[in-house]
């Protein structure tokens, strides 16, 4: 098998033999596929070419696309099956992680049907409670097929569990152990196992150092532990410190990616998940919202400068510089807001307080504040402006500067303690609000100033 | 062992030890924690605490330490020992991928000498060329330590060669299969070599199906191929098809969220890498250059503006509107951007052309800029400004808004085809561009509209 490039040259190839009715060619070039690139290539059909394409597929490999492809595909094929099919044919053949991220996308009311057609009564009332941890959480991640061993077997007895489980478990990397209560002591490698005698005991050759999450360990924790401490697969333990199930990698690194591109997302003001392949009135519709903030946001800028109507008159000069203070603040809110939700969400913000970062942030402000007040001064003195507005736009560049990196800062903390995802902070939300914030400093302080010198 | 929080608490735990002297009290809390967190521990301590404490480690526990502190702490330590001690006593222990990732941190001049030192020669070449691949490609990522099996081998032979082997190799999860000529030509996992009879030939059980990565593969790449495969381990190939390295998921996850990082920081107008607990110098100069862009794009604004000074004076509501007008394309241009940018770096943005790509977000911004300038009509209408200026800013908006992200998503798929990292695009620099194109527009048309109605 090859990876394949899905590009469009393949796709005009799939499209060309399904006009043409030519089955056994469509089906000799999946056999050479990957699930992953398969459902890729179905993204890109028609409804009714992608039906053909998933009755070329051998059943196994029905079951692994179906886990792989987009969500609108997949509906529109388990649309044709009844729930009770979708139960038996499809769900009952993935490990139930898989599973549950299918179920998951389906309503509650057709959730709970097809649970309730399988078969397999077992299986079924182990999907219905996996269903139920909330999803930021390691319970919703985790699948409940694993090895487990427990501590006074030997390890041909171990080896021999893998023989008989090792079918229902995708991808072993190590063995749990446990007590007799099922409460997870340590686990061995099947380096380890290889490697032991067979009559060995397992409590002399298994490792106590397990590094395990609980099923209500938030996601973006799991995620962290797991980029920490170099890990491929986490075991999962209830209240009473039973093991219940394990997260592999693939899941973790999922979720590490979308994270950081919801958090982008944020940042750029888009407020849902989109991607550049999605339709022209979903894109639309997932920047509207930051759009409509930013609006607002100018359109209380406009009524503050209408009260200063009568300066901008007199010197109209000061309406020169009125991007440039609005830029700059909503340049300096981003990046300390930037900052905050970065190290909140990888754990690297340090322990000090609220009011000690807030210090930290003034104390960066102060310094790019000083030097582009100063670069701006000299501009302005040396292309002949008025010493007046020269004074006016400095002082209040680096005091639009200062506001901006405590608002930058404090914002997202805020939220964070509030438990509100301090991401929404970022972007548009920010320079807006600091927008505002630099035309009131700079007109308020023009007025005083024009005043005063 | 327990994962332990390193919070406050701890730190000042340790630091009273160390000016009591109890050095007995740190080494034993020190031999209950992960190499990662005692890591964290020591980039918080003072030179000579760190110093101390490193002295107090396990000899194995150091180097793994080693490899986990940040970059200062760790030429600090180091600086106190010669080329000679550096190689031999921590570079010859380390597995070669954490081997390179701590020599290409030197000057070219001292890993060189470092690498000259080993007494191991054939490790030292082995190191040497690794060191020389570019830090962008697979090569500079893999380790060699790996186990290869011959396809002419039994199983029982496959086990030898991990039991010999086995010390060098610290994570095994399958064991490559190659041909006489070194090829690489597939792969057994270790739950199928536990479960296949030890007499069997590897050439009837190993699995054909492997992705591999050459050694050229750019990093981003091979971060894509792991998550999609939801692989733990990626062979690496020479040209000749001969198995060299491999990459662990370990590494790649680190790739991922390094990439993620610095997208979110350069769309935030922070050039280096930093996060809230560097130094304040240090965290403004990694601000201060977009600053200064987005202070030049402020003069630019204000030097535009001063041509049109007669116009503001004698309709002086007209000055009202620039930052809502300067402030939306600024939010359209970074909603383009991003979603081009994110959509190269996950490679998601399908196959389509530029020119359709473009056409794809003028209908976006079609849509959105009739509904934001509707809203601001209808605001101004209703709040008795004058039709002029009702006109005038409802059409400078739409205009700005299509203008606006037309450069938003041609300006990063322009650089990407230079090579040049598509999101240096984004924030600051959209922003300042979009922020001077708005105001160009709005007082061409401005003028044009209230000498036309």
């Amino acid at each position: 098998m090859e990876k394949i490039q899905v590009d469009n040259a393949l796709i005009r190839q799939f499209k060309t033999w399904f006009n043409e009715n030519e089955l056994k060619l469509v089906s000799d070039q999946l056999n050479q596929m990957y699930p992953q690139d398969i459902a890729m290539v179905i993204d890109r059909l028609s409804k009714e070419e992608a039906r053909l394409l998933m009755n070329s597929l051998q059943k196994e490999t029905v079951i692994k696309v179906l886990v792989e492809m987009d969500e609108p595909a997949r509906e529109i094929f388990l649309s044709a099956f009844t729930p009770f099919e979708i139960a038996n044919e499809f769900i009952d053949n993935m490990n139930s992680d898989d599973a549950v991220y299918v179920l998951n996308h389906f309503s509650t009311k057709i959730k709970e049907d097809v649970i309730g057609q399988l078969e397999d009564i077992e299986y079924a009332s182990k999907l219905l409670s996996l269903t139920h941890y909330d999803e930021n959480t390691a319970g919703s991640l985790m699948a409940v097929e694993l090895i487990k061993a427990y501590i006074n077997w030997t390890v041909a007895q171990c080896i021999e569990e893998i023989r008989v489980q090792g079918e229902n478990v995708e991808s072993i990397y190590v063995v749990y152990v446990t007590d007799p209560l099922e409460r997870l002591v340590g686990l061995i490698t099947l380096k380890n196992l290889i490697l032991a005698k067979p009559d060995a005991r397992l409590a002399d050759v298994y490792n106590k150092e397990v590094i395990s999450v609980s099923t209500s360990t938030r996601v973006e924790d799991l995620a962290n532990i797991t980029k920490k401490y170099d890990l491929v697969v986490l075991p999962v333990i209830d209240a009473l410190g039973r093991l219940v199930g394990r997260i592999t990698v693939d899941d973790v690194v999922d979720v590490i990616k979308e994270e950081a591109d919801e958090d982008y997302q944020l940042m750029s003001g888009i407020t849902e998940d989109v991607d550049g392949t999605d339709k022209v009135i979903i894109l639309a519709r997932a920047r509207l919202p930051w759009l409509l903030i930013g609006l607002m946001g100018g359109i209380a800028s406009s009524r503050f400068i209408e009260m200063y109507e009568d300066q901008i008159l007199i010197h109209p000069e000061m309406a020169f510089f009125m991007p440039l203070i609005a830029a700059m603040g909503g340049n300096v809110g981003v990046q300390s807001s930037a900052i905050v939700v970065q190290g909140l969400a990888n754990d690297t913000l340090g322990t000090r307080n609220i009011a000690q970062k807030i210090l930290k942030e003034i104390r960066v402000a102060l310094i790019n504040g000083i030097i582009c007040s100063v670069v701006i001064l000299l501009y302005n003195l040396a292309f002949n402006n008025s010493t007046q507005l020269a004074i006016t736009v400095s002082i209040a560049l680096i005091t639009v500067i200062i506001f901006a990196s405590v608002f930058g800062t404090f914002i997202p903390l805020f939220l964070n303690r509030m438990n509100i995802d301090p991401a929404i902070a970022t972007g548009p939300f920010i320079t807006t609000t600091n927008d505002l914030l630099g035309i009131a400093i700079y007109f308020t302080l023009g007025r005083f100033l024009y005043n005063t010198f």
